[in-house]
């Protein structure tokens, strides 16, 4: 399909710095971006008129990469708002942990369907996910046409970590519909749910491959102590021992770190991804972004699930990395880091994080993903600094439009995402009262 | 004008605790909540099928009563975003005060429109202003048709404390339209923009009318220290000596408290208003929550306003609020106090705050000040816990509509304020920029 964007503003990324398009279109052809272009252009007035399938005035509002959430577990949405206001362990152990032990394959495909709506509502345009199930939940990212990387969730209690090299290959080579929006990385769950011949093993596959790794890794304190003692030595240094940093990849959370696993993270050009929304409602610690980014360590940012969160909305998290790390450091002069770079983890360092160049930024040539932002909103008037704004002002209710691999799945509050919406929470209603009835 | 609302859930407030009717029908008679009813009720049937100008038929959505917003000054939406990420005294001295300077009755007009429109995209009801230009901003909430409350700001350099008097009288008995939205309260603008002649002036007015004080109150450690550095006492201690306590009222922000300052705002029933956004946001601090819900301390919720904040939205103030003082305290196990009791902060005690209990619940012969919560938003599904979802997962993107004083000002996008969104946007712009260019 041809869709035209006309009277836009484009925010394009070159040089490593963001600036805004006035007055431009944009053509999208098939799943990729074909052409960007302004007044300026000679064949201005003759693209403006060719043919296309659909045209689209922008009316002045923004075109974006999509946000990018580089840490997630989708099925959870069930849990949203079922339990709060807990003790961590008595809320995981009593409330959670006994619940996900119910899902069957029918649960977590429709509970992921409601996170997926959520996502394109506030402009999100992949899930990188770590749960069980995965067949059920990648088929749900299959028939909404949203993009969905595994991150593998293996723990010692799953025995062989040649599992994690069967899925790699499984996910990364699947065939048919939508089969191109599927990938798959190596990780684990975490340290603390395997043990010294697991990592080792899974030591051997990454090595084997040159490729990165993913894993939780100092989300909270106890469990970075717990490592300490176990080990001598941080989980940072325990997956570096093992050479599982060598080739990059990122840790989820990351908030316990020490200035020497930043200095790893660095060397190795290994990501953080930020989790403020979990981190801050679970009271888990506040991450040291001022002296993260002093180190120059690459972050990219994910929203965790829905149970800790409690909702998948980008805005909030990048509200939240913009401030509460400043609060609560000694850089009480606010000029750390600055609003514009939160943006860039949110966006452009996603993509880069796994390795996805093709969606990273508004080109010619990469894959259609984008947002449309209302300018309209009053959070976006008058209009001073749009990024700056996006940041510190934006809400999901800015979000007019996501598309993905070219094609418009969310726009002015409507979804086209295979099924119907209210088929979607009336079937995930029905399954979550059933599941509820078991225990 | 009578409208019906059914199928409706209808968040009820009694014997101090929230409750949700289902299956529930609300009239609006004028400006009034006429009835609310369920198939119980014995005229049911005939009640719904009777004529109304207008039903609504609300398939499953929730009204709620309005947020209250309890400090702002609407009218600096216009440096939303214009200086960020400084350190305070240089964003306010340099980027805040010189243009504010420059501000005109126009130019207030416009800036306070945007901030209406946020408001009620975001589902306030109220805002509590304090401002210079009061006659312009007011005019814009009338014109509008949105609740204002001018919170005096007072300070030495007026010369002459009489003019609250004077405003207090001339703004709780305008004429004309929309007159009965406007009122008027006692205060100043602090303890550090007055010396102790004014304040005993203001007092001696506070004592002889018998009503409460308003002020901010302790929003930083500078600014609380040298109170404690001029007067060898807090802030909320220097204003309880001139007895300005002694008919309630309320501190905006109110941070920096000692244990003391809470006992003194507990025992005199004086409110702290909370504005965790934009405490956040400029690093002032955190408000030890878990030790005022300890010791009962009354609390209400505002925005301030939306050069620090920056944007107008209760929603992200009530995620603030319910986790970064938890975070930020000895509390790890999260339990000190709960997402309801921050609902309530932001709904009913803002109306206490203020003694307006007309527009404190939704209740029969209540004014019908209402918002609509869109249930099929995916952030609020599936449905567990409709207050802890609001609180923790909600956004502006929730709210389908805002009624005030019984007239619909917002609805599915669309505003009905008097002026064209596209005026207030093209006006405002105009003006900021001519504004900017006198610089």
């Amino acid at each position: 399909m041809s869709i035209l964007f006309k009277n836009a503003r484009i925010l394009k990324f070159e040089d490593e710095n963001f600036n805004v398009l006035n007055d431009a279109c944009l053509i999208v052809n098939g799943k990729k971006i074909k052409k960007i272009f302004t007044k300026e252009d000679k064949n201005y007035k003759k693209t403006l008129d060719a043919s296309y399938e659909r045209v689209i005035d922008c009316k002045g509002n923004l075109l974006m990469p999509t946000f990018k959430n580089c840490h997630a577990h989708s099925p959870m949405t069930f849990l949203r708002s079922m339990r709060d206001d807990l003790p961590l362990r008595e809320w995981l152990f009593e409330n959670c942990f006994p619940k996900e032990a119910l899902l069957t394959d029918d649960d977590v495909y429709w509970y992921t369907y409601i996170a997926i709506l959520e996502y394109l509502a506030s402009g999100i345009g992949l899930s990188v996910d770590m749960y069980a199930h995965k067949d059920a939940y990648v088929s749900a990212f299959r028939d909404a046409g949203f993009r969905v990387i595994i991150s593998h969730d293996f723990d010692e209690r799953n025995i062989d970590p040649n599992i994690i090299e069967e899925d790699y290959i499984k996910y990364n080579n699947l065939k048919g519909k939508n089969a191109d929006l599927v990938g798959a990385r190596f990780g684990v769950h975490s340290e603390y749910l395997n043990n010294d011949k697991t990592i080792k093993q899974v030591a051997d596959i990454v090595h084997r491959y040159k490729k990165p790794f993913y894993a939780h890794i100092c989300e909270t304190k106890r469990e970075t102590d717990e490592c300490i003692a176990r080990h001598k030595i941080t989980p940072v240094e325990y997956f570096d021992k093992f050479g599982l940093l060598d080739y990059g990849g990122a840790g989820y959370h990351s908030v316990w770190l020490t200035e020497n696993d930043m200095d790893i993270y660095k060397k190795k050009n290994f990501y953080a991804v930020l989790n403020l929304g979990s981190n801050v409602k679970l009271a888990s610690g506040t991450i040291n972004l001022p002296l993260m980014f002093k180190k120059k360590v690459n972050m990219a940012m994910g929203t965790d699930g829905a149970a800790s969160n409690n909702n998948l909305n980008f805005f909030k998290e990048m509200f939240l990395a913009s401030s509460v790390p400043k609060l609560n450091s000694e850089d009480k002069d606010l000029t750390s880091y600055k609003a514009e770079e939160i943006f860039k983890i949110a966006t452009i360092n996603g993509a880069r994080c796994f390795d996805m160049p093709e969606i990273e930024s508004l080109e010619e040539g990469k894959l259609a993903d984008l947002v449309m932002i209302d300018m309209k909103n009053p959070s976006m008037q008058p209009i001073n600094n749009i990024i700056t704004n996006i940041v510190y002002s934006g809400s999901t209710a800015c979000v007019k439009l996501t598309m993905i691999n070219g094609k418009i799945l969310y726009e002015d509050g409507k979804y086209n995402v295979g099924e119907k919406v209210d088929t979607i929470y009336k079937t995930a209603e029905k399954l979550k009262n059933q599941l509820l009835a078991k225990l």
